[in-house]
């Protein structure tokens, strides 16, 4: 099958391509209980699997989301299913409203349900999630469209268990990158070094997202104080990414894995400009103190980091628009997603509306193609 | 319906109490869904309903619970139901296993759904279900059997909102205290005196529970440190309990509301007798500090505040379980309960065995019965 598969990938597509859609999210058709048959049964019944339950809360478990935060409008586009199907749980229906509708060429998955896997308290149990949905996606959605490409899913707990999920993942047919679900702790600590490691030693670059968990969770990634509304909460659940941006370059992570490449998923774009300028800044006077950072730190920004667009800013004045492409260097660093099936999906068709086509190419798909090389061929 | 309710309460009943349980969980049928129609149209909206969204997790929200821990034996008794039901949503089946089955006079019914509501973001949403659950408590089970008795909830989060509904429900027949589940606040705190005044004033003793929420929300009740598993999570919970007994006492909060009486539901018992050591030995050296603390902190512990029995201690050399008994002053401050219907259930005919016959007496009935006052008759 793998060869067949590397076969279908011919160069006279590759020539075609035109969009790389960096943030697409599959959900499971019946939630997490459509992993269980993926899991070992000793791992079934510490599970819980089987107890069935109904309305009965304690005997359930959940996955790690936004379950306290009320969004009005609901999570989900109401047209990515049919009538009677949850969004998103077709990989058939999904390419030929995506892929075919939208022209989109590679739709890179990134697991709907696993987003706040890293808030779990039980590293094991995060990792077995992990391994049973790869081995589901891979199944389920690699296997069915060589547009899609995968996140393999790790579970940021415990780093050994991840490396060797890595180890056993890297070399699937369809597999671009890793998909670490976000954690408490920020990503410039040791604690993530074998995770570096494996992925530079494999060239897959790790890919992070909002978790949906932001200060829901006592293991979850961390905002400044804890919002009350959903509004307000999900327009600040970029908090998590400035951090973990300034924590990746000020404890030098990309001078001690100079090849690992980092993409920050769904994180804001704006941002970027300040924080780079401001670390750069300090950086001339604060050196001393962080002196494994040989460089200006945007400069590992601009060569070991990546964002994607959506959803993408809207100034009401379009000019500030070309001003702030400059500003973040946008030519280089971002690359186009449209986040389906969510609320706020951006339609490849008007989402970078206004900005000059040349630079419009480089998102859609220059940038994602040099960044993930040649597994999006 | 209020007189004939009245009337029933015979003199004669009174008489042959012989079993009061204060801590049994009703359940909603179809969970929050439940409580739906019990909202004005603006808060259905406001929250969501209607959007349907089945799997799609990020259009539900969820009443905060236990979700990340998994009780891998399930968290309820699975005979508590009719095949197809949940447990405890039927209060005639209830009625009959629990109060005909084990002879329980009266059932004080805490809120099995709502235990964590007190780690919502927003202090409406959750006075909201509050209000919701009040009306459906006392439509489906207080009208159903006299001897059901219900703690109206409130939210912790706004004390102003919980006022109101506190004077909203107080004089509602059947309601014998207040159930306020635990938020991140320590009990001593000025943040809750509003609730203690109208709880005073109503002559309505305050209730808290475990909230399953402990250190698993940004807003729950805190723990020290974040356990791995179900069972260190579950077996620590009462630390919130420990907490709060040494706020409330050391915040001087019956010095200045003499007639509050609070229940510590479900926290274990064996603590009680340190800690009341503890800060009785402390105050002797440090009453400057705390110079509204009048008495020795054990004093108003023993006057203001009961503790329920289940899960009851089992030490493996019975004697010291009248040691134990007597340490905690348990022939003033225990009273009786079951947890039906979650798996850990104690029943009231072997829960207490061991004890003398009178100590059993006061714990199962006069503790409770003079704590309560004439609304248990």
């Amino acid at each position: 099958m793998t060869t067949a598969y590397a076969e279908a990938q011919t160069t006279e597509k590759k020539q075609s391509l035109a969009i790389i859609d960096s943030d697409v999210h599959p959900y499971m058709e019946n939630g997490l209980a459509t992993l269980v048959p993926y899991m070992s049964t000793a791992w079934q019944k510490r599970i819980g699997s089987g107890l069935g339950g109904g309305h009965t809360v304690a005997s359930q478990f959940h996955l790690p989301l936004d379950y306290l935060y009320i969004n009005s409008s609901g999570g989900m586009r109401a047209d990515t299913a049919r009538p009677g199907m949850s969004p998103a749980t077709d990989p058939a229906f999904t390419a030929a409203q995506l892929l075919d509708g939208a022209g989109i060429d590679r739709a890179i998955l990134l697991a709907g349900h696993l987003l706040g896997l890293g808030a779990m308290p039980d590293p094991q149990v995060a990792a077995t999630i992990a391994s049973a949905y790869n081995d589901w996606m891979c199944e389920r959605w690699l296997q069915f469209d060589q547009r899609y490409r995968g996140g393999l899913v790790i579970a940021p707990q415990d780093p050994e268990l991840a490396v060797k999920e890595i180890d056993r993942m890297a070399d699937r047919p369809g597999i671009v990158e890793i998909f670490m679900p976000l954690h408490e702790i920020l990503m410039g600590e040791k604690h993530y070094y074998p995770i570096y490691e494996a992925a530079q030693r494999h060239g897959l670059p790790i890919c992070v997202h909002p978790s949906g968990t932001e200060n829901v969770y006592a293991r979850a990634p961390r905002m400044a104080g804890t919002p009350t509304y959903y509004i307000e909460w999900h327009a600040l659940l970029g908090q998590i990414h400035q951090a973990n941006t300034a924590s990746l370059l000020c404890h030098g992570v990309f001078e001690r894995f100079p090849e690992l490449k980092v993409v920050i998923a769904e994180g804001g774009i704006a941002w970027i400009a300040e924080l780079a300028w401001k670390l750069d800044a300090d950086w001339h006077g604060l050196r001393d103190e962080i002196p494994w950072v040989k460089r200006h730190p945007s400069d590992y920004l601009n060569e070991n980091m990546r964002f994607t667009t959506q959803p993408f800013v809207e100034p009401p004045k379009r000019e500030h628009l070309t001003s702030l492409m400059d500003m973040i260097n946008a030519e280089k660093v971002l690359m186009f997603s449209s986040d389906y099936p969510h609320w706020n999906y951006n339609d490849p068709t008007n989402a970078l509306a206004g900005l000059p086509e040349e630079l419009q190419r480089r998102i859609m798909f220059d940038n994602p193609r040099e960044f993930y090389g040649d597994r999006i061929n």
